[in-house]
């Protein structure tokens, strides 16, 4: 069964590649849109699942994965900078301390549903004000939620992790391997 | 000035490329010594001090990155395995528990040394022996410490890390970043 990842993140499909599984791409061309009132949580799991049920109207036939990625800070979501000053804002918020990353995780096929979240705890060594605007320069934080990325110039700041670390980079491996062998999407030696 | 990584490892020099700073390679050609009786922390230190004083003998006028990774099981390390069937035993010991992945970094430039060690713990979820044979079978685990590789097809063992993740991949990216700015090799702005 052919498997497709809803989301054109060029990071979560480099951990689909570092896991060995084949994958298309379909990406939702559908405004987000969130109810009021939804937990983190609930946010990244209605948002995967939202990307992931668009992917599969257009593949009936296909086994979809949909993902969202969100940090909470102090209990605010906080997703894309807006500019270059919001990753600014954000970063100085960030450094020194510890923040949450969520992400939701969908499987999707015809009649059969998997979504779940995952949690991982993130702390930053501090940062000076010149380490943040050199940062900011790059351009790295811009495309990401939280406004830093661990696999680039960022690795610098991020000091230490609790939990599953493939989910800062937007995709957990380990549970959505899980969720795909549940799925029978994959076989674990891969035949 | 220059800065030389004393190491091949595809995977260090990719943890350099991320943290943006250029670096040559010298790798050590004497065959690697540690005096008896000495612990996890104080191998590691050994070993990275013991590439780094060979690529300054060679470089004296860079700046020399050194470093080496085992793992830590039960208080026994674990280096590379021997064999295909050595990555098998190993794997069944790891499954389904935690391990300690120890780095020593060693940052020498005429007439100054640093050396420190990094220490990340990390659990692997339960795996099947048809999970492990297959997983030997790719030849991925053959050439990593501990027979396991982070970012690539062993990324789905690995439930959670607790602490610094890049320490896992040979190369703790904030710590040595603090090393550098320490001995005057990088600036926070890369100017």
């Amino acid at each position: 069964m052919e498997l497709i990842l809803a989301s054109q993140s060029p990071r979560r499909h480099e951990v689909m590649a570092w896991m060995g599984i084949p994958c298309g791409t379909e990406v939702c061309t559908e405004p987000e849109s969130v109810p009021e009132g939804l937990s983190c949580e609930e946010t990244v799991m209605h948002l995967a699942k939202q990307k992931a049920t668009f992917a599969l109207k257009r593949n009936p036939d296909a086994c979809i994965i949909g993902a969202d990625t969100v940090v909470d800070l102090d209990g605010e979501i906080i997703g894309k900078p807006k500019s270059a000053e919001d990753a600014v804002l954000t970063l100085r918020r960030m450094q020194g301390r510890s923040h949450v990353v969520y992400t939701g995780i969908a499987v999707l096929k015809n009649g059969y549903e998997d979504v779940r979240t995952v949690k991982t705890h993130v702390t930053f060594r501090p940062m000076t004000e010149r380490e943040i605007r050199w940062y900011v320069s790059t351009g790295d934080p811009l495309d990401k939620a939280g406004s830093y990325g661990v696999q680039g110039l960022g690795c610098v700041f991020v000091d230490s992790v609790e939990g599953n670390y493939f989910n800062v980079i937007g995709l957990p491996a380990p549970i959505l391997y899980e969720m795909l062998l549940k799925a029978g999407a994959v076989t674990e030696d891969r035949t």
